[in-house]
């Protein structure tokens, strides 16, 4: 288990890791919360949603291990392959930042995988459809917890509001790869896998607008798109990451140390 | 929130303490793991087992602080108190340690916490009683899945049987702590609160011993008493879990960055 392993090119496969990757990183990202929460009761929040999003991600990497040219199992898909085999889109794997930053982040993540799961419950493909039978009972959650932080800061103290604004202004110019339109996309919908991303966009407004306002924030203008992690285009943060997860299976190939 | 608090002398206070720092601090130290398992599986039980921990540790401090000369909330015990105000036994807030040391540590605190959550149940604290009813069942799975850890690595490789033999040898000087008697324990055990821990040895014993025969290692040997983490004096790794863990909380007095 000690080489890296690549996923190889089926339009299935990419897309299954893109969500899947989308839940690992966002997952690693919440989890190093934990320990660190300012109160206990968020500190058990934070970590239930990582391990829920941990969960996921691990289904989705076990069925598109299976679906690939050669099979993979979900650890080797999870830590051995390199960068750009990874296929998350960026804003997942940025920093963890402030608390107003990583609730930003959880509620414009869980905006977008409710409707994604939601649809995905009638895939072609039975496995994810299960998958997301069980996934999309977490990810409500997931919402209405993220909701009620950008809520309760937005429309909090100045300090929590500015905190808050800042996280989203932050955040947005990484929002519309979550709605990018391609070839492996295109190949999901046709073949019933799952949704084209930029069909998800009208829930996702919804959805964060009705938040925002009653959160009296401002909603940042749209920018252009430029990221492509779902093409395994990362940022300078995406190999300090995986240096993190990947260490113990680099130094330990197939060892548990 | 910003100044230290104390949890005051009160015997009850000091004994509900005394477990819930131990399932805090544990906890603590097995969420350092999540991100950095070995394998994605592990890394969601690992995770599942601290954040049964974290909420054992936070109804239990909700508990104390209920009953102190001052009333205080679990969030000012969890992240406001000193050091030596912290009265868990010192084994726990020991490092992560490799993955060896971290099964065979869960497996002597949960054969340790099994016994003294399943006498818990009767506490003349009906509060306690309830807490102790729900733990019951969580630290069942926790104990199992450290023996199968500890069985699987000790009966291993030569590589594997040799760390977790090392880490049984690294942790067998701060065992005694867990049984040892004091006035605190004795109020405890006459009051009806809880059971004296020396009581709790002959069925640690009897699981430590069958899980060390069918993992074929060696019992180390017994060794003086040293250790008085329940009394507030802990190791030099103790300030360093605590500056992580309170951080925050002294940075932002009752903020949440």
């Amino acid at each position: 288990m000690s080489t890296s392993v690549q996923p190889g090119q089926r339009a299935e496969v990419q897309y299954l890791l893109r969500v899947g990757d989308a839940c690992l990183v966002l997952s690693h990202r919440i989890s190093e919360w934990i320990g660190h929460s300012p109160v206990l009761e968020e500190d058990l929040a934070l970590g239930n949603i990582a391990l829920d999003l941990l969960g996921q991600a691990r289904a989705l990497l076990t069925r598109a291990g299976q679906l690939g040219e050669a099979p993979l199992d979900e650890d080797q898909l999870a830590y051995l392959r390199e960068e750009r085999h990874y296929l998350n889109p960026v804003m997942m794997e940025l920093p963890r930042g402030d608390f107003a930053f990583t609730q930003a982040r959880n509620l414009i993540a869980a905006c977008w995988l409710l409707p994604l799961w939601t649809r995905l419950q009638a895939s072609s493909d039975a496995e994810v459809a299960a998958i997301a039978a069980k996934a999309v009972k977490e990810v409500r959650y997931h919402q209405q917890h993220a909701a009620e932080w950008v809520v309760r800061l937005g429309d909090g103290s100045a300090e929590s509001t500015r905190r808050m604004q800042d996280a989203l202004q932050q955040l947005w110019p990484y929002v519309n790869e979550l709605f990018a339109a391609d070839a492996i996309d295109a190949a999901a919908e046709a073949s019933g896998l799952g949704p084209a991303w930029s069909s998800l966009k009208p829930d996702w407004d919804a959805a964060m607008d009705e938040v925002l306002a009653e959160a009296r924030l401002a909603r940042p203008k749209d920018t252009p798109h430029v990221y492509a992690g779902v093409r395994g285009i990362h940022s300078e943060h995406m190999g300090h990451l995986l240096s993190t997860m990947q260490h113990l299976q680099r130094a330990y190939p197939g060892g548990v140390w």
